[in-house]
Protein backbone atom coordinates (compact mmCIF):
# COMPACT_ATOMS: atom_id res chain seq x y z
CA UNK A 1 0.00 0.00 0.00
CA UNK A 2 1.12 3.47 -1.02
CA UNK A 3 1.50 6.17 2.27
CA UNK A 4 1.60 9.64 1.74
CA UNK A 5 2.10 12.59 3.61
CA UNK A 6 -0.26 15.61 2.70
CA UNK A 7 2.00 18.81 1.05
CA UNK A 8 1.71 20.74 4.03
CA UNK A 9 0.55 19.03 7.25
CA UNK A 10 1.22 19.30 11.18
CA UNK A 11 3.09 21.74 12.69
CA UNK A 12 3.48 24.71 10.50
CA UNK A 13 7.39 25.86 9.51
CA UNK A 14 7.96 28.60 12.53
CA UNK A 15 7.09 25.88 14.99
CA UNK A 16 9.35 23.29 13.48
CA UNK A 17 12.46 25.75 13.42
CA UNK A 18 11.18 26.68 16.75
CA UNK A 19 11.39 23.43 18.10
CA UNK A 20 15.17 22.47 16.22
CA UNK A 21 16.33 25.76 17.50
CA UNK A 22 15.77 24.41 20.92
CA UNK A 23 17.17 20.76 20.52
CA UNK A 24 20.10 22.99 19.24
CA UNK A 25 20.32 24.71 23.17
CA UNK A 26 20.31 22.35 25.84
CA UNK A 27 20.32 23.71 29.26
CA UNK A 28 18.59 26.65 28.01
CA UNK A 29 14.83 27.84 29.02
CA UNK A 30 12.29 29.72 27.09
CA UNK A 31 10.97 32.64 28.34
CA UNK A 32 7.06 32.11 27.92
CA UNK A 33 6.04 28.63 26.40
CA UNK A 34 8.06 27.95 23.14
CA UNK A 35 4.66 26.81 21.31
CA UNK A 36 1.22 26.10 22.41
CA UNK A 37 1.97 22.66 22.88
CA UNK A 38 2.13 21.22 26.46
CA UNK A 39 3.76 17.44 25.38
CA UNK A 40 5.84 19.27 22.76
CA UNK A 41 7.18 21.26 25.69
CA UNK A 42 7.35 18.58 28.02
CA UNK A 43 9.61 16.38 25.65
CA UNK A 44 11.74 19.08 25.06
CA UNK A 45 12.47 19.21 29.08
CA UNK A 46 13.00 15.57 29.00
CA UNK A 47 15.13 15.27 26.20
CA UNK A 48 16.61 18.22 26.32
CA UNK A 49 16.52 20.40 29.10
CA UNK A 50 15.08 22.97 27.71
CA UNK A 51 13.46 24.60 30.32
CA UNK A 52 10.83 26.73 30.79
CA UNK A 53 10.07 30.30 32.69
CA UNK A 54 7.51 32.99 32.70
CA UNK A 55 9.59 34.97 35.01
CA UNK A 56 12.11 37.13 33.42
CA UNK A 57 14.47 38.03 36.38
CA UNK A 58 15.07 34.05 36.16
CA UNK A 59 17.66 34.76 33.42
CA UNK A 60 21.23 35.81 34.80
CA UNK A 61 24.21 37.01 32.67
CA UNK A 62 25.39 34.01 30.81
CA UNK A 63 22.48 31.83 30.81
CA UNK A 64 20.65 31.01 27.35
CA UNK A 65 17.05 32.48 26.44
CA UNK A 66 15.11 31.15 23.96
CA UNK A 67 12.76 33.38 22.36
CA UNK A 68 9.39 31.93 21.89
CA UNK A 69 8.02 31.59 18.56
CA UNK A 70 5.26 34.36 19.37
CA UNK A 71 7.64 36.81 20.36
CA UNK A 72 8.59 38.87 23.26
CA UNK A 73 8.40 42.61 24.04
CA UNK A 74 11.25 44.54 22.67
CA UNK A 75 11.92 45.89 26.15
CA UNK A 76 11.94 42.69 27.45
CA UNK A 77 14.36 40.97 24.99
CA UNK A 78 16.49 44.44 25.35
CA UNK A 79 16.74 44.05 29.33
CA UNK A 80 18.00 40.19 28.37
CA UNK A 81 20.49 41.43 26.24
CA UNK A 82 21.45 44.05 28.77
CA UNK A 83 21.78 41.54 31.47
CA UNK A 84 23.96 39.37 28.95
CA UNK A 85 21.79 36.50 28.86
CA UNK A 86 22.70 34.77 25.77
CA UNK A 87 19.78 35.01 23.31
CA UNK A 88 18.47 32.65 20.84
CA UNK A 89 15.61 33.86 18.73
CA UNK A 90 13.20 31.38 18.12
CA UNK A 91 10.29 33.84 16.87
CA UNK A 92 8.80 32.91 13.83
CA UNK A 93 9.88 34.96 10.92
CA UNK A 94 6.29 35.42 9.55
CA UNK A 95 6.03 37.45 13.41
CA UNK A 96 9.23 39.29 13.18
CA UNK A 97 7.73 40.41 9.98
CA UNK A 98 5.51 42.75 11.34
CA UNK A 99 7.34 43.42 14.26
CA UNK A 100 10.11 44.97 11.86
CA UNK A 101 6.86 46.75 9.90
CA UNK A 102 5.71 48.35 12.85
CA UNK A 103 9.03 49.61 13.67
CA UNK A 104 9.93 51.08 10.40
CA UNK A 105 6.58 52.08 9.86
CA UNK A 106 6.36 54.27 12.78
CA UNK A 107 9.78 55.43 12.27
CA UNK A 108 8.32 57.10 9.40
CA UNK A 109 5.27 58.56 11.06
CA UNK A 110 2.56 56.24 9.94
CA UNK A 111 -0.21 55.53 12.70
CA UNK A 112 0.07 51.68 13.20
CA UNK A 113 -3.25 49.75 12.90
CA UNK A 114 -2.63 46.10 14.40
CA UNK A 115 -5.67 43.66 13.41
CA UNK A 116 -5.34 41.44 16.15
CA UNK A 117 -6.12 40.03 19.72
CA UNK A 118 -4.06 42.73 22.48
CA UNK A 119 -4.09 40.09 24.86
CA UNK A 120 -1.89 38.03 22.65
CA UNK A 121 1.84 37.38 23.61
CA UNK A 122 2.21 37.50 19.61
CA UNK A 123 0.50 41.21 19.56
CA UNK A 124 2.18 42.26 22.66
CA UNK A 125 5.30 41.60 21.08
CA UNK A 126 4.59 43.45 17.91
CA UNK A 127 2.74 46.51 19.53
CA UNK A 128 5.76 46.95 22.05
CA UNK A 129 7.79 47.50 18.30
CA UNK A 130 5.95 50.68 17.61
CA UNK A 131 7.39 53.86 18.90
CA UNK A 132 3.87 55.73 19.26
CA UNK A 133 0.45 55.93 17.83
CA UNK A 134 -0.36 52.23 17.95
CA UNK A 135 -3.62 51.17 17.79
CA UNK A 136 -4.77 46.99 18.46
CA UNK A 137 -7.98 46.74 16.92
CA UNK A 138 -10.57 43.65 16.48
CA UNK A 139 -13.45 45.44 14.62
CA UNK A 140 -14.64 47.62 12.49
CA UNK A 141 -16.16 49.38 15.43
CA UNK A 142 -13.03 50.06 17.74
CA UNK A 143 -11.71 51.24 14.56
CA UNK A 144 -14.12 54.08 14.27
CA UNK A 145 -13.55 55.25 17.96
CA UNK A 146 -10.05 56.43 16.45
CA UNK A 147 -9.31 59.51 14.93
CA UNK A 148 -5.88 58.73 12.98
CA UNK A 149 -3.62 61.00 11.34
CA UNK A 150 -3.19 60.99 7.22
CA UNK A 151 -0.90 57.83 7.08
CA UNK A 152 -1.74 54.51 8.37
CA UNK A 153 0.16 51.21 8.23
CA UNK A 154 -1.83 48.30 8.56
CA UNK A 155 -0.39 44.72 9.96
CA UNK A 156 -2.26 41.52 11.22
CA UNK A 157 -1.85 38.88 13.55
CA UNK A 158 -0.43 36.18 11.48
CA UNK A 159 -3.54 33.30 12.74
CA UNK A 160 -6.26 36.06 11.78
CA UNK A 161 -8.83 35.52 8.87
CA UNK A 162 -8.50 37.66 5.55
CA UNK A 163 -11.82 37.93 4.74
CA UNK A 164 -11.73 39.76 8.53
CA UNK A 165 -8.62 42.20 7.96
CA UNK A 166 -10.05 43.23 4.62
CA UNK A 167 -13.07 44.43 6.69
CA UNK A 168 -10.83 46.18 8.80
CA UNK A 169 -9.54 47.73 5.48
CA UNK A 170 -11.93 48.34 3.95
CA UNK A 171 -13.33 50.79 6.72
CA UNK A 172 -9.87 52.79 6.56
CA UNK A 173 -9.44 53.31 2.67
CA UNK A 174 -12.39 55.53 2.43
CA UNK A 175 -11.46 57.51 4.99
CA UNK A 176 -7.79 58.02 5.12
CA UNK A 177 -5.63 59.18 2.14
CA UNK A 178 -3.29 56.67 2.53
CA UNK A 179 -3.65 52.92 3.70
CA UNK A 180 -0.36 50.84 3.85
CA UNK A 181 -1.19 47.61 4.17
CA UNK A 182 0.99 44.44 5.04
CA UNK A 183 -0.63 41.40 4.96
CA UNK A 184 1.52 39.32 7.22
CA UNK A 185 -1.37 36.72 8.01
CA UNK A 186 0.21 33.24 7.81
CA UNK A 187 -1.43 31.13 5.62
CA UNK A 188 -0.04 27.53 7.33
CA UNK A 189 -3.62 26.58 8.71
CA UNK A 190 -5.38 27.10 4.87
CA UNK A 191 -2.15 25.53 3.50
CA UNK A 192 -3.24 22.13 5.52
CA UNK A 193 -6.52 22.35 4.67
CA UNK A 194 -5.62 22.95 0.53
CA UNK A 195 -3.50 19.94 1.02
CA UNK A 196 -6.17 17.39 2.95
CA UNK A 197 -8.69 18.55 0.21
CA UNK A 198 -5.92 17.26 -2.38
CA UNK A 199 -4.44 14.09 -1.22
CA UNK A 200 -8.21 13.12 0.14
CA UNK A 201 -9.26 13.40 -4.13
CA UNK A 202 -6.34 10.55 -4.68
CA UNK A 203 -6.34 8.60 -1.91
CA UNK A 204 -8.91 5.37 -0.77
CA UNK A 205 -7.68 5.79 3.09
CA UNK A 206 -7.26 9.00 4.95
CA UNK A 207 -5.98 8.82 8.44
CA UNK A 208 -6.18 12.47 9.84
CA UNK A 209 -3.64 12.21 13.49
CA UNK A 210 -4.62 15.18 16.08
CA UNK A 211 -6.51 15.31 19.73
CA UNK A 212 -9.86 14.42 19.45
CA UNK A 213 -10.66 17.99 21.04
CA UNK A 214 -8.24 20.02 18.39
CA UNK A 215 -10.77 21.76 16.10
CA UNK A 216 -8.35 22.06 13.65
CA UNK A 217 -7.94 18.85 13.38
CA UNK A 218 -11.14 18.27 13.25
CA UNK A 219 -11.64 20.03 10.47
CA UNK A 220 -9.09 18.43 8.26
CA UNK A 221 -11.11 14.97 9.56
CA UNK A 222 -14.56 16.61 7.98
CA UNK A 223 -12.60 17.83 4.66
CA UNK A 224 -10.90 14.46 3.97
CA UNK A 225 -14.74 12.75 4.60
CA UNK A 226 -15.84 14.91 1.73
CA UNK A 227 -13.81 13.46 -0.65
CA UNK A 228 -12.79 10.29 0.48
CA UNK A 229 -15.44 8.36 3.06
CA UNK A 230 -12.90 6.29 4.43
CA UNK A 231 -11.34 8.41 7.03
CA UNK A 232 -10.57 8.03 10.29
CA UNK A 233 -9.37 10.66 12.94
CA UNK A 234 -6.86 9.27 15.55
CA UNK A 235 -4.51 10.61 18.21
CA UNK A 236 -1.93 7.88 18.07
CA UNK A 237 -1.14 4.57 16.68
CA UNK A 238 -2.73 2.74 19.76
CA UNK A 239 -6.21 3.97 17.81
CA UNK A 240 -5.34 1.94 14.56
CA UNK A 241 -7.30 -0.93 12.97
CA UNK A 242 -6.03 -2.57 10.36
CA UNK A 243 -9.15 -3.55 9.14
CA UNK A 244 -9.44 -0.11 7.92
CA UNK A 245 -6.47 -1.03 5.40
CA UNK A 246 -7.78 -4.20 4.19
CA UNK A 247 -7.99 -4.10 0.29
CA UNK A 248 -7.03 -0.37 0.04
CA UNK A 249 -4.01 0.28 -1.76
CA UNK A 250 -3.12 4.14 -1.26
CA UNK A 251 -3.35 5.73 2.43
CA UNK A 252 -3.02 9.57 2.64
CA UNK A 253 -1.85 11.06 6.17
CA UNK A 254 -2.22 14.87 7.81
CA UNK A 255 -1.92 16.16 11.04
CA UNK A 256 -3.38 19.07 13.13
CA UNK A 257 -1.41 21.95 13.92
CA UNK A 258 -0.50 21.09 17.02
CA UNK A 259 0.46 17.62 16.30
CA UNK A 260 4.71 16.79 16.92
CA UNK A 261 6.17 14.76 13.79
CA UNK A 262 6.76 12.12 16.05
CA UNK A 263 3.44 11.14 16.81
CA UNK A 264 2.78 11.62 12.84
CA UNK A 265 6.15 9.08 12.54
CA UNK A 266 4.90 6.53 15.24
CA UNK A 267 1.67 6.17 12.99
CA UNK A 268 3.50 5.77 10.14
CA UNK A 269 5.35 3.04 11.38
CA UNK A 270 2.52 1.79 12.75
CA UNK A 271 0.35 1.35 9.52
CA UNK A 272 3.41 -0.24 7.74
CA UNK A 273 3.72 -2.84 9.89
CA UNK A 274 0.31 -3.11 10.11
CA UNK A 275 -0.01 -4.19 6.37
CA UNK A 276 3.32 -6.05 6.37
CA UNK A 277 1.52 -8.22 8.37
CA UNK A 278 -1.60 -8.29 7.12
CA UNK B 1 -38.32 84.77 0.57
CA UNK B 2 -34.96 83.39 1.92
CA UNK B 3 -32.58 82.06 -1.20
CA UNK B 4 -29.71 79.52 -0.28
CA UNK B 5 -27.37 77.87 -2.13
CA UNK B 6 -25.83 74.53 -1.04
CA UNK B 7 -22.87 73.98 0.60
CA UNK B 8 -21.06 72.55 -2.50
CA UNK B 9 -22.98 73.23 -5.80
CA UNK B 10 -21.83 73.30 -9.96
CA UNK B 11 -18.67 72.92 -10.45
CA UNK B 12 -15.60 71.53 -8.65
CA UNK B 13 -12.85 72.98 -6.99
CA UNK B 14 -10.34 72.20 -9.53
CA UNK B 15 -13.29 73.21 -12.48
CA UNK B 16 -13.03 76.81 -10.73
CA UNK B 17 -9.67 76.86 -10.70
CA UNK B 18 -8.67 76.06 -13.53
CA UNK B 19 -11.21 78.85 -15.16
CA UNK B 20 -9.92 81.34 -13.09
CA UNK B 21 -6.32 80.12 -14.69
CA UNK B 22 -7.67 80.76 -18.08
CA UNK B 23 -9.29 84.07 -17.74
CA UNK B 24 -5.95 85.77 -16.06
CA UNK B 25 -4.26 83.93 -18.95
CA UNK B 26 -5.13 86.37 -22.15
CA UNK B 27 -4.34 85.33 -25.28
CA UNK B 28 -3.35 81.55 -24.45
CA UNK B 29 -4.49 78.48 -25.81
CA UNK B 30 -5.24 74.68 -23.85
CA UNK B 31 -4.06 71.96 -24.89
CA UNK B 32 -7.20 69.88 -25.15
CA UNK B 33 -10.31 70.72 -23.44
CA UNK B 34 -9.53 72.58 -20.38
CA UNK B 35 -12.62 71.24 -18.89
CA UNK B 36 -15.71 68.44 -20.16
CA UNK B 37 -17.96 71.73 -20.97
CA UNK B 38 -18.72 73.59 -24.28
CA UNK B 39 -20.42 76.63 -23.33
CA UNK B 40 -17.51 77.40 -21.16
CA UNK B 41 -14.79 77.04 -23.60
CA UNK B 42 -16.96 78.84 -25.84
CA UNK B 43 -16.81 81.75 -23.12
CA UNK B 44 -13.44 81.81 -22.55
CA UNK B 45 -12.73 81.59 -26.13
CA UNK B 46 -14.91 84.68 -26.76
CA UNK B 47 -14.55 86.83 -23.32
CA UNK B 48 -10.89 86.08 -22.84
CA UNK B 49 -9.13 84.70 -25.73
CA UNK B 50 -8.67 81.52 -24.77
CA UNK B 51 -7.88 79.08 -27.84
CA UNK B 52 -8.32 75.29 -27.81
CA UNK B 53 -6.17 73.02 -29.85
CA UNK B 54 -5.75 69.18 -29.49
CA UNK B 55 -2.28 69.63 -31.43
CA UNK B 56 0.82 69.99 -29.52
CA UNK B 57 3.06 71.43 -32.86
CA UNK B 58 0.15 74.21 -32.93
CA UNK B 59 2.92 75.87 -29.62
CA UNK B 60 5.95 77.68 -30.06
CA UNK B 61 8.59 79.48 -28.28
CA UNK B 62 6.72 81.99 -26.58
CA UNK B 63 3.31 80.79 -26.46
CA UNK B 64 1.04 80.58 -23.42
CA UNK B 65 -0.11 76.94 -23.07
CA UNK B 66 -2.65 76.09 -20.49
CA UNK B 67 -3.03 72.44 -19.19
CA UNK B 68 -6.31 71.76 -18.95
CA UNK B 69 -7.28 70.51 -15.46
CA UNK B 70 -7.19 66.08 -16.42
CA UNK B 71 -3.15 66.91 -16.68
CA UNK B 72 -1.11 65.55 -19.94
CA UNK B 73 1.29 63.40 -20.50
CA UNK B 74 4.84 64.14 -18.61
CA UNK B 75 6.50 63.39 -22.28
CA UNK B 76 3.95 66.01 -23.57
CA UNK B 77 4.59 68.88 -20.45
CA UNK B 78 8.42 68.42 -21.38
CA UNK B 79 8.18 68.70 -24.43
CA UNK B 80 6.49 72.25 -24.19
CA UNK B 81 9.07 73.43 -21.67
CA UNK B 82 12.15 72.48 -24.11
CA UNK B 83 10.48 74.78 -26.40
CA UNK B 84 10.01 77.29 -24.35
CA UNK B 85 6.88 77.53 -24.50
CA UNK B 86 5.36 79.29 -21.49
CA UNK B 87 3.42 76.62 -19.56
CA UNK B 88 0.73 77.69 -17.18
CA UNK B 89 -0.64 74.42 -15.10
CA UNK B 90 -4.47 74.23 -14.62
CA UNK B 91 -4.03 70.61 -13.89
CA UNK B 92 -6.46 69.54 -10.91
CA UNK B 93 -4.52 69.13 -7.80
CA UNK B 94 -6.60 66.20 -7.06
CA UNK B 95 -5.06 65.20 -10.50
CA UNK B 96 -1.43 66.15 -9.76
CA UNK B 97 -1.61 63.83 -6.71
CA UNK B 98 -1.82 60.15 -8.78
CA UNK B 99 0.79 61.31 -10.83
CA UNK B 100 3.34 62.31 -8.06
CA UNK B 101 2.58 58.92 -6.20
CA UNK B 102 2.81 57.22 -9.71
CA UNK B 103 6.44 58.97 -9.91
CA UNK B 104 7.53 58.14 -6.57
CA UNK B 105 6.00 54.49 -6.22
CA UNK B 106 7.67 53.70 -9.32
CA UNK B 107 10.95 54.92 -8.26
CA UNK B 108 10.45 52.90 -5.54
CA UNK B 109 10.16 49.60 -6.66
CA UNK B 110 6.38 49.27 -6.75
CA UNK B 111 4.16 47.95 -9.51
CA UNK B 112 1.31 50.43 -9.92
CA UNK B 113 -2.17 49.71 -10.30
CA UNK B 114 -4.78 52.49 -11.92
CA UNK B 115 -7.94 52.06 -11.35
CA UNK B 116 -9.42 53.66 -13.96
CA UNK B 117 -10.09 54.24 -18.07
CA UNK B 118 -7.29 53.21 -20.19
CA UNK B 119 -8.76 56.03 -22.55
CA UNK B 120 -9.13 58.98 -20.30
CA UNK B 121 -6.98 62.04 -20.94
CA UNK B 122 -6.70 61.67 -16.84
CA UNK B 123 -5.47 58.26 -16.81
CA UNK B 124 -3.34 58.51 -19.69
CA UNK B 125 -1.40 61.34 -18.20
CA UNK B 126 -1.46 59.71 -14.71
CA UNK B 127 0.27 56.38 -15.86
CA UNK B 128 2.92 58.92 -17.69
CA UNK B 129 4.53 59.21 -14.72
CA UNK B 130 5.18 56.13 -13.57
CA UNK B 131 8.92 54.86 -14.93
CA UNK B 132 7.92 51.18 -15.36
CA UNK B 133 5.36 48.38 -14.10
CA UNK B 134 1.94 50.45 -14.39
CA UNK B 135 -1.36 48.79 -15.38
CA UNK B 136 -4.01 50.07 -15.77
CA UNK B 137 -7.64 48.42 -15.05
CA UNK B 138 -11.24 48.43 -14.47
CA UNK B 139 -12.02 45.14 -13.21
CA UNK B 140 -10.29 42.30 -11.46
CA UNK B 141 -10.77 40.12 -14.15
CA UNK B 142 -8.14 42.31 -16.02
CA UNK B 143 -6.06 42.36 -12.61
CA UNK B 144 -5.80 38.44 -12.59
CA UNK B 145 -3.77 38.57 -15.81
CA UNK B 146 -1.27 40.11 -14.03
CA UNK B 147 1.65 38.67 -11.97
CA UNK B 148 3.14 41.37 -10.02
CA UNK B 149 6.07 41.61 -8.03
CA UNK B 150 5.76 41.76 -4.21
CA UNK B 151 5.16 45.54 -3.61
CA UNK B 152 1.97 47.14 -5.28
CA UNK B 153 0.74 50.73 -5.38
CA UNK B 154 -2.35 51.33 -6.16
CA UNK B 155 -4.13 54.60 -7.05
CA UNK B 156 -7.56 55.29 -8.59
CA UNK B 157 -9.21 57.97 -11.28
CA UNK B 158 -10.11 61.04 -9.46
CA UNK B 159 -14.10 60.44 -10.38
CA UNK B 160 -14.52 56.44 -9.43
CA UNK B 161 -16.84 55.25 -6.93
CA UNK B 162 -14.77 54.02 -4.23
CA UNK B 163 -16.74 50.40 -3.60
CA UNK B 164 -15.53 49.55 -7.08
CA UNK B 165 -12.07 50.60 -5.97
CA UNK B 166 -12.21 48.81 -3.03
CA UNK B 167 -12.52 45.37 -5.00
CA UNK B 168 -9.75 45.85 -7.05
CA UNK B 169 -7.95 46.22 -3.68
CA UNK B 170 -9.92 43.35 -2.12
CA UNK B 171 -8.33 41.47 -4.73
CA UNK B 172 -4.59 42.01 -4.46
CA UNK B 173 -3.98 42.18 -0.54
CA UNK B 174 -4.81 38.40 -0.04
CA UNK B 175 -2.11 37.80 -2.83
CA UNK B 176 0.35 39.92 -2.06
CA UNK B 177 2.90 41.12 0.72
CA UNK B 178 2.13 44.82 0.40
CA UNK B 179 -0.80 46.97 -0.83
CA UNK B 180 -0.04 50.36 -0.66
CA UNK B 181 -3.59 52.03 -1.26
CA UNK B 182 -3.67 55.52 -1.94
CA UNK B 183 -7.18 56.95 -1.98
CA UNK B 184 -7.43 59.48 -5.01
CA UNK B 185 -10.70 59.71 -5.20
CA UNK B 186 -12.49 62.80 -5.45
CA UNK B 187 -15.55 63.05 -3.48
CA UNK B 188 -16.90 66.45 -5.20
CA UNK B 189 -19.78 64.79 -7.10
CA UNK B 190 -21.26 62.45 -3.76
CA UNK B 191 -20.47 66.58 -1.89
CA UNK B 192 -23.09 67.94 -4.08
CA UNK B 193 -24.96 65.10 -3.51
CA UNK B 194 -25.13 65.32 0.14
CA UNK B 195 -25.04 68.76 0.48
CA UNK B 196 -28.45 68.80 -1.52
CA UNK B 197 -30.08 66.32 0.56
CA UNK B 198 -29.44 68.54 3.66
CA UNK B 199 -30.68 71.96 1.92
CA UNK B 200 -33.74 70.03 0.59
CA UNK B 201 -34.95 69.06 4.35
CA UNK B 202 -34.45 72.61 5.25
CA UNK B 203 -36.63 74.49 1.64
CA UNK B 204 -39.99 74.73 0.92
CA UNK B 205 -39.13 75.10 -2.66
CA UNK B 206 -36.01 73.53 -4.57
CA UNK B 207 -34.47 74.84 -7.81
CA UNK B 208 -31.58 72.50 -9.64
CA UNK B 209 -29.66 73.86 -12.24
CA UNK B 210 -28.50 71.47 -15.01
CA UNK B 211 -28.79 70.31 -18.76
CA UNK B 212 -32.09 68.21 -18.88
CA UNK B 213 -29.57 65.24 -20.60
CA UNK B 214 -26.87 65.97 -17.72
CA UNK B 215 -27.11 62.44 -15.65
CA UNK B 216 -25.81 64.27 -12.46
CA UNK B 217 -28.12 66.88 -12.21
CA UNK B 218 -30.94 64.27 -12.67
CA UNK B 219 -29.60 63.02 -9.56
CA UNK B 220 -29.63 66.14 -7.91
CA UNK B 221 -33.11 66.87 -8.26
CA UNK B 222 -33.96 63.46 -7.60
CA UNK B 223 -32.49 63.58 -4.52
CA UNK B 224 -34.00 66.76 -3.37
CA UNK B 225 -37.53 65.67 -4.62
CA UNK B 226 -37.26 63.07 -2.10
CA UNK B 227 -37.01 65.72 0.51
CA UNK B 228 -38.41 68.56 -0.83
CA UNK B 229 -41.95 67.68 -3.10
CA UNK B 230 -41.75 71.21 -4.84
CA UNK B 231 -38.16 70.69 -6.48
CA UNK B 232 -37.80 71.86 -10.00
CA UNK B 233 -35.00 71.15 -12.62
CA UNK B 234 -34.26 73.70 -15.00
CA UNK B 235 -31.28 74.78 -17.39
CA UNK B 236 -31.56 78.37 -16.77
CA UNK B 237 -33.48 81.36 -16.16
CA UNK B 238 -35.85 81.28 -18.87
CA UNK B 239 -37.52 77.89 -17.28
CA UNK B 240 -38.41 79.47 -14.43
CA UNK B 241 -42.53 79.96 -13.16
CA UNK B 242 -42.84 82.60 -10.87
CA UNK B 243 -45.88 80.69 -9.25
CA UNK B 244 -43.54 78.07 -8.04
CA UNK B 245 -42.31 80.53 -4.79
CA UNK B 246 -45.95 81.80 -4.20
CA UNK B 247 -46.27 81.34 -0.62
CA UNK B 248 -42.95 80.06 -0.15
CA UNK B 249 -41.08 80.99 2.22
CA UNK B 250 -37.30 79.32 1.83
CA UNK B 251 -35.89 78.43 -1.81
CA UNK B 252 -33.00 76.08 -2.05
CA UNK B 253 -30.59 76.06 -5.28
CA UNK B 254 -28.37 73.55 -6.40
CA UNK B 255 -26.52 73.12 -9.54
CA UNK B 256 -24.54 69.96 -11.86
CA UNK B 257 -21.47 69.63 -12.13
CA UNK B 258 -20.59 70.83 -15.13
CA UNK B 259 -23.55 74.42 -14.83
CA UNK B 260 -21.00 77.11 -14.64
CA UNK B 261 -21.52 79.94 -12.21
CA UNK B 262 -22.93 82.76 -14.38
CA UNK B 263 -25.44 80.62 -15.27
CA UNK B 264 -26.47 79.77 -11.44
CA UNK B 265 -26.19 83.61 -10.65
CA UNK B 266 -28.71 84.31 -13.74
CA UNK B 267 -30.86 82.35 -12.19
CA UNK B 268 -30.65 83.70 -8.19
CA UNK B 269 -31.21 87.19 -10.36
CA UNK B 270 -34.71 86.02 -12.23
CA UNK B 271 -35.53 84.55 -8.62
CA UNK B 272 -35.33 87.82 -6.97
CA UNK B 273 -36.70 89.86 -9.54
CA UNK B 274 -39.78 87.90 -9.72
CA UNK B 275 -40.26 87.18 -5.99
CA UNK B 276 -40.27 91.02 -5.43
CA UNK B 277 -42.88 91.88 -8.37
CA UNK B 278 -44.72 89.19 -7.45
Amino acid sequence: MKIELAENYGFCFGVKRAIKIAEENRQSATYGPLIHNAKEIERLQKDFQVALTENLDDFKAGDTAVIRTHGIPKQELETLYARDVHVVDATCPYVTKPQQICEEMSEQGYDIVIFGDEAHPEIRGVKSYATEGAYVVMSVKELEQIRFKEKIAVVAQTTRKVDEFLKIVNYLIPHYKEVRVFNTICNATFENQDAVRDLSKRADVMIIIGGKNSSNTKQLHSIAQAYCPDSYHIEGPDDIDDAWFEGKAYCGISAGASTPDWIIEQVIARIKTGSKSA
